[in-house]
């Protein structure tokens, strides 16, 4: 499957994407600039997922990386993942507060005293902000919708697979139990079915969320016990501990009850989605073909550059 | 020109993209979602610009939302634009002071006094965090860099082509002052001439950044007395006062002395950008075309589908 980078020990994978020109650092741990010829991968694999979904008849909706604080305070979040926030503060004072704020960032201070939190957070996940702009009855045969947004996780790793912010793309159902259940079952399958296509050596497993702290191991457990959430995982920084590259995750109704969306029968419409880490692919792909595309096995190339199947 | 928005009033433009779905309001001011058919436009201008820029043999580099806050505390936008800064916080609290916050969020009290500033802020400019990335001797004949990322600005408006999240396109020369210079002259014209061939009627004028407070006024003045910056200025929500979808800069040897990026005669490193405001182009032809992509005239719809002119 991978005679270059097999043998590599962890964390020399950073090392090489940078050098090779791939990752490119900005300072911060988990933050990286991106190769033209990785967002080439990018673009070729996104067209692959949207041949697959082609059958979904989605509407496209493309996200920013912000959405609402309003928004956010509806979700539970922030009691299971507030070591991953990103809140975004603003200064909305006059001269002379800013005289302040000038003469203590110039003196080495704290200069952020005097911000204020503005009226958006970072996205954790591409398809929270969608919910709220869905509150209502869906229409008969609920809707599939087609993102694409950054998401934001403060989490500093060297894992180049673990970046802060990174790219989830995503299809998104809305409608009965049933129909919110099939959907994640047939992305199981299409999302396994495109990465082993890609020559990636790919495995499903159940998985959790990282719920914060002792309070999280019930969440966690339960999750794991209700099959909520599958991975699709691929060695990447690590062998011993594959990379969830994709998951395939039903919500059940908690979105449709925290943002009144209703299906056909009036009750609160349960939703299911598959994401796909977009910078993760592209590294497994790296990381089991060798960092030169132009040189990646002959049927992977060609189905990167098909898009279709 | 533009016989179907010509006469509607300032403001309208907004509902109507609205109701055509090409922008989502996401419950803040000046934070939408974009329609699949919006990013189609998007892309497609993209390709345009690709083209124009094949002669400059860029260096590709993608830009995350996000950069070092250490970079940040290097350039001057906390003295010149604090009102429209970013800052992103997080929580690194244990158990007990989570659950504090938890408290606070649940009594509706202010529950972000426990958050710390995190090693990043939102980017201002695509081009800021590209600089600390080239410290050091630039190559002879200096770099040329294509560069595309969301970039915030704290400016809540409901004027539709005043974002407060949106993505920038730049070309970015280092080198000498003359290659700077010949730079922002020849995108002048390119950008100018690739705007007017989309049926937009694009003007050039000499423009200044929105420095604050009175102490701008100054910095406002300077720069328009050295013509440092020319905007490529299109009417979108407003005949009276049209919006720039595109801006060519001089930074003289600023970033050069902020990030000792040197260049082939050992003095500090000029730079020029030519920076396209992406959604502000789409919103542009979408005002003067029509909301339908499929019915705008066919030499507008030849020159985006070909990219190449």
């Amino acid at each position: 499957m991978c005679d270059v980078e097999e043998t590599e020990p962890s964390g020399t994978l950073r090392d090489r994407l940078i050098a090779a020109g791939h990752l490119i650092p900005l300072g911060v741990r988990g933050v990286y600039g991106r190769s033209g010829a990785m967002e080439h991968v990018i673009e070729r694999f996104e067209a692959c997922v949207t041949a697959a979904g082609a059958d979904q008849r989605a509407d496209v909706v493309r996200l920013p990386p912000i959405f609402s604080r309003a928004h956010y305070a509806r979700i539970n979040h922030i009691h299971n993942f507030p070591d991953l926030l990103g809140s975004i503060h603003a200064f909305t004072g006059d001269e002379r507060a800013h005289r302040g704020m000038s003469a203590r960032f110039m003196a080495g201070e704290d200069w952020t005293t005097d911000l204020v939190p503005a009226e958006t957070m970072l996205i954790p996940a591409a398809c929270y902000p969608l919910y709220p702009t869905l509150t209502g009855a869906l229409p008969d045969g609920g809707r599939v919708v087609d993102l694409r947004s950054f998401v934001f996780r403060h989490d500093p790793s060297d894992d180049p697979a673990r970046m802060q912010i990174f790219r989830q793309r995503e299809y998104v159902r809305l409608g009965s139990a049933h129909q919110a259940h099939s959907h994640r079952d047939a992305w199981l399958e299409r999302a396994e079915g495109l990465l082993a296509a890609l020559g990636l050596p790919v495995e499903r497993v159940v998985a959790n969320d990282p719920f914060f702290g002792r309070g999280g191991r019930l969440a966690k457990a339960t999750q794991r016990e209700q099959a909520l959430k599958w991975e699709l995982v691929v060695p990447v920084a690590s062998d011993d501990s594959p990379t969830a590259v994709a998951s395939c995750n039903l919500h059940l109704d908690y979105f449709g009850l925290a943002f009144d969306i209703t299906a056909a029968d009036g009750a609160a419409a349960h939703t299911a989605c598959v994401g796909f880490g977009l910078e993760r692919v592209a590294l497994a792909l790296f990381r089991h073909h060798g960092l030169d595309p132009e040189r990646w096995p002959a049927e992977v190339r060609d189905r990167l550059e098909q898009g279709a199947a």
